[in-house]
């Protein structure tokens, strides 16, 4: 049972959770300073299944065949080549039968209804995304989709998050191949407003507007790299040193209805442009998140995509204070140098 | 000549200045992962200021008295205890006689008109707020206050952010005592957003939002410290553990009017949150920014404050995707832990 809350800023459209269940008391930051011993047994481990809760979602690796299945009997199986389970501490899980026993309902707070679910993206503790098979980038793309699905459908969910953190500069605590799933029962700050402008400009063009940018951006100077579905360039106004993003080119506002093919050559983008970064930048932690949206009104104006922001610079006082980003690499030659190391790697 | 462009996002209100002049080919972050190493000799260090631009500001300590003074002549002086000097390296310094060459005026594009400064607190390479005098604080404060005052009567600044950042996680790359004063030509969306609701509020009850905000915060769970002058409290949504804010009692958009008795208030108030915050988690890493507003028809209802971030998360893939934060401490405990602190130091 975790009760936390989701706070707004007394005047900023800004939200936070406030883990009040998993709260850390200030000291544990001294501890945490001093000890960066790791891990000394890997939770996600083949073997260690019993570390974590019992899994949502399972592919397992029947005999060469994938089979779905989800984790619902003893013995916990093993031969598993995705595992879904929920976070054992999570962010949203806030029970919808009254067991919170506190009344939270006040202006400027939510309910952290919701799931936070980690997805094992590999049996292979070192599986880098930038090398693993083909195969096994569908298998997460398949898996993500699965889990959007299902989590997207609830009443109460309003949006759902699929993010990785890639090394422990981009946060991650856990160092086995992993991402993140989060199932939230509001619409965050990020999607309202790209959803708000791209439906400005549809009442405005009757077109989408993600569209028209693709467009640009494949004959500019921005561009990373293109298959017959997706186009991977930096944007325009990129906030961190070699962002990109990868973008389908047919119009949808949610990747539940990728086709086999498309699935493919989404994890074609996904592999090139990040062997690229991992060549170029002697593979540097980041961060992507999928951008997403799961309300079907949307569906006209809102275009899917996936955004990567590499880790190599700090948001410090200036940025905090103003909201306004220092990006010290023009998207222009982060996208130059980056297709020129895809072509290098062939 | 730094020729940066301020770029605006293909749909939302975030900004990136992209530093074209100082820009750095994406295979430097190969190397800066490599040499971690120290500065040798500290450009910031007295004896050492012919390794900085000419000074913009000197307070000199002349016999024990303090002397302000521009270093506009050779020798360059040493007998200073505050030196303020251009950024070698300015964000923001677009030069307004046409010498850059290009015609950059284009939809979500601004030069990046303004000033970067570095103001150096102390002759002391290892200074910390948290011990330093009082004097030296309200030294300090005095130089904010003089720098805000020479760069937000420019014509072509709208907003001027004075910001510090303390440790290398917190985005710090010279070692010695520190701030950072950037004038730029656009209001940030972070003021932009609080000047905004903050009109709307005085509108409706013909108050200042921020004067009721402390009121409700003096009497509540979330103060950590006030005197007569000044409050300090753990934001209700706190977006990083052990946030705090500083704010003065009496309502004032901007920090130019201080008297001197109310510096002496700012600088107890600063110096006794910034060592509970050292004490109780053993010297970490922070971030803190200004809130201003320099626009004179702001006045009424605009409240200027200090914002306190200790950097002990890191903002990952959720955060970048969604505008959500996730804060593992509830800013009530937080509070209690800062204000006991307090007590303890006496």
């Amino acid at each position: 049972m975790v009760c936390n809350e989701i706070r707004k800023d007394y005047l900023m459209n800004r939200w936070v959770v406030i883990a009040t269940e998993r709260s850390r008391r200030p000291t544990d930051f001294v501890k945490s300073k001093a000890d960066s011993a790791k891990e000394k047994v890997c939770p996600l481990c083949v073997g260690n299944e019993a570390l974590t809760p019992q899994a949502v979602l399972l592919y397992l690796n029947e005999k060469g065949k994938i089979i779905k299945d989800a984790d619902n009997h003893q013995p916990r199986k093993k031969n598993w080549i995705i595992r879904v389970v929920p976070n054992l501490y999570p962010a949203f899980s806030y029970p919808l039968d009254g067991s919170c026993n506190v009344d939270r309902r006040a202006v400027n707070l939510v309910n952290a209804v919701g799931h936070h679910e980690v997805l094992v993206e590999s049996p292979n503790h070192d599986e880098d995304l930038s090398s693993t098979k083909l195969e096994q980038l569908i298998n997460l793309i398949n898996a993500y989709i699965d889990r959007l699905d299902t989590l997207g459908s609830k009443p109460y969910v309003k949006h759902v998050a699929i993010f990785r953190n890639y090394g422990k500069e981009a946060g991650a605590s856990l160092t086995h191949a992993h991402s993140q799933i989060i199932a939230m029962p509001i619409l965050p700050r990020v999607i309202k407003e790209e959803i708000k402008a791209s439906r400005n400009f549809y009442d405005k063009n009757k077109k989408c507007v993600f569209c028209e940018i693709i467009e640009n951006e494949k004959k500019g100077p921005r561009l990373i790299f293109q298959n017959s579905g997706f186009v991977v360039f930096a944007p325009y106004a990129s906030i961190q040193p070699l962002e990109f993003w990868i973008f389908p080119k047919k119009h949808n506002s949610t990747l539940l209805a990728l086709t086999k093919s498309e699935k493919n050559l989404f994890a074609e983008s996904m592999k090139k442009s990040l062997s690229a970064l991992r060549v170029l930048v002697n593979d540097p932690p980041y961060n992507y998140g999928f951008h997403i949206s799961i309300n079907k009104k949307t569906q006209k104006y809102y275009h899917w995509h996936l955004e990567v922001y590499p880790k190599l610079s700090i948001w410090a006082g200036f940025e905090k204070s103003t909201g306004i980003y220092i990006n010290t690499v023009p998207p222009e030659i982060a996208a130059l140098e980056l297709s020129k190391t895809i072509k290098k790697i062939g």
